[in-house]
């Protein structure tokens, strides 16, 4: 064997489980071995069950394959319910919280033969107070957050697929941080129901895998999309550079990785242009967190005034700044967001994608906490599917990403496009290594 | 004292309350003594909490004014979670489901004051195999559904509010049968956290209770909209009487109630005119029920897989015909919705409020099932407030409710209309009687 198991993308373990040239039980053990070698350094974990784990793979193997993800062992974000498995959502106030039923997407995992190992560490209640987990790359920093477990155990090839959410860059950034694809797809594409809702118009189910075809290989399932098992393209894509009005917070190695991106691209045939950027943009930032911070504070109204001692300072901050925001003031904030959204959609009929940094730069020290979301809240604003491709290395020899932004409901052609690129950017950067290479791990 | 106690509106109790010339715990008294009294006949409830609920009476009696909602007690749909009562969602599955925390609504309102005394009747995850609540007015008859225990509670002055859901006809439709208001807010006004989900781009949260003004009280509280406590209108409303492509199901009571509406609130001063009917709109009656299909199909995934024995062959069907639609027609479904939602939209600019029917016609026989949910699917579609007024009197004495709708966040100048709407329309047809005196009742 040339690689470890526990290595293996989803998409290739799926068709040697399929082919049955592996068992699932031996990929479960491949997972667990590497988790017990590297949990007490990355704390990726709020629970695990191997147990529970190795019969389901025993079961699998001995019987009928069950669908396209039959034997995948997964993690999913403790912000989903389980009926197997403790559900805390990132918080003490349900240290004993067992909702009794499957979140519909897991269920969903489930019923494609997914094999769900254990919950992963969420930020309180998806928002900015970081759980324990450390970026696998180097423990000193932070995995980003609000799904900080799931990009850390991919990332760290203890699962080759993880769910999780975003509500304002949850995704998008945890997997620039760890150097994985993350997946935000189009608002509501993916069922919530038995997710912990923080803010309505915002929350967005997605997931992180090692390759963009592995993200598909799930979203085939969670969307039911059958689309999604074939990425193949041979167009030369129309791709849009789009520095943002958070440009000036960007730092030099996301700077270069953009430069880069571009040059690579159009080099491989793709139609490069930076598009122009709206005044009006300078206003989303704001706008996003009002409309968050205002849904949020309604969200979590039963634990605000039944435990609002409970909650970390940083989040009772938010929810005070919500509850400060009326029902005419938050109307009014949605009905911003309409005309910049508007200009995004005209945009992506120019072009098949658009190109964003993911985050300012490498990860920060953990200490510092779970890094910035504003490079994410404009595109979780418009409900646009976004894409994580972990590319470039910056000064601490840490990942950095670029983000990938295509049209409402046009996920299958940005993945397939994102499939494209990523192989380009990565042929051109280092010739001789796969993705899951490029940056050093314990 | 003219009135039993029980038979108060939120509003005109809430007034007593706060000047404390009436003690919650007699108002509570007063609520089970009518509910000991009639729920062997109406079966509204799924569980009761008497003791506590008497507690909680007695401690708000003892403390500081709690908020708006002081003292008031209230009925809570089973498909909301609650943490001090069993929360069943109208099935077997959930028969000994205990969430261990109360949805952002019912937080709301416990904050604001009020006393939730138990949870009512939803038929099976709110779809259509029906729980054993019958019509208050003549039990022979159904409640209509899915908000089936809510609607009749406050038909039959159980309680003077409830809190219920609409996904197609939910709310107008079970508030129209048993002769109460019914208010169905613009998509996204009240948080659906810990509520269980059936179709997320249509579930909406709204309530029950015997007036406008009672209505907009507790909207004042869930939207946290302090402008709904103020319903004062002097304009002279523009009004689109819209028949909508069911007319030709619409029973002649319903027909009747509609060319008397039109009548009395021309003679009262507005401006009344009949709304074109776009061939465009023949098609919508399907597509909600297809938006609907898919999106449940998904939101009860876990049980779909782990429970289906368990779910009605009603439930089972739906989930099989959203089974058979995948992601690409749902995505097609979702945008043939925006044309037809935007003449909509463009009505609302020439007309302050549409009338439409709110049902075909009275309550059928409970044997029959819920009724149909065909005058409401649009509106639900299309995000819209509406609100059920209840009106007119069919051949067998049972309620006919009109439905008003109004422009999308407009829900404040809706309500302000419609109580100005619904005093001409209950003044013309039973000067010397209120609202709640118009049926008979056992």
């Amino acid at each position: 064997m040339s690689i470890a198991l526990n290595k293996l993308g989803a998409l290739e373990a799926a068709r040697k489980l399929q082919r049955r040239e592996l068992t699932a039980e031996q990929l479960v053990r491949a997972c667990f071995a590497r988790i017990e070698q590297r949990e007490n350094t990355v704390h990726a974990w709020t629970a695990l069950q191997k147990q529970a784990a190795l019969e389901r793979a025993q079961t699998l193997d001995r019987g009928a394959l069950r669908g396209p993800l039959h034997g995948l062992p997964i993690g999913v974000k403790d912000l989903f319910d389980t009926a197997d498995l403790p559900t805390r959502y990132g918080s003490p106030i349900y240290e004993r919280h067992r909702p009794g039923l499957d979140a519909a997407s897991v269920a969903q995992c489930r019923e494609a033969g997914a094999i769900v190992i254990g919950k992963t560490v969420t930020t309180e209640f998806a928002t900015y107070h970081a759980g324990p987990t450390r970026n696998p790359r180097n423990e000193a920093y932070t995995p980003g957050g609000s799904s900080s477990g799931s990009a850390a155990a991919v990332a760290d090839d203890m699962v080759p697929f993880a769910l999780g959410t975003q509500t304002a860059g949850s995704i998008i950034r945890p997997a620039s941080y760890c150097g994985v694809v993350g997946y935000k797809p189009t608002f509501g594409s993916i069922s919530r129901a038995g997710v912990k809702s923080v803010a309505e118009s915002l929350d967005t189910v997605g997931g992180f895998a090692r390759s963009v075809p592995d993200v598909a290989l799930f979203a085939s399932v969670l969307m039911r999309d059958p689309r999604m098992l074939d990425l193949s393209y041979d167009g030369k894509p129309r791709i849009g550079m789009f520095r943002t009005l958070q440009w000036r917070h960007a730092q030099s190695e996301t700077k270069e990785a953009f430069a880069q991106a571009a040059a690579i691209l159009s080099r491989a045939g793709a139609v490069v242009e930076e598009v122009p950027q709206p005044q009006e943009h300078c206003a989303l930032v704001q706008l996003h967190a009002d409309i968050m911070a205002f849904e949020l504070s309604q969200a979590l109204a039963y634990e605000r005034i039944e435990h609002m001692g409970q909650l970390s300072t940083k989040l009772q901050a938010i929810i005070e700044a919500g509850m400060r925001i009326g029902a005419e003031e938050h109307q009014q904030n949605l009905a911003r967001a309409a005309e910049p959204r508007a200009r995004v959609d005209s945009w992506l009929d120019t072009y098949d994608v658009l190109i964003a940094p993911s985050a300012a730069g490498e990860a920060p020290f953990a200490d510092l906490g779970t890094g910035d979301p504003q490079f994410s809240r404009a595109w979780t604003l418009f409900g646009l599917p976004c894409l994580n491709l972990p590319f470039a290395t910056g000064p601490q020899g840490l990942p950095v990403g670029l983000q990938l932004i295509g049209k409402r409901h046009g996920d299958h052609a940005m993945l397939a496009i994102a499939a494209w690129v990523h192989q380009r950017l990565l042929a051109a950067n280092s010739p001789d290594i796969g993705a899951s290479d490029m940056w050093p791990r314990g």
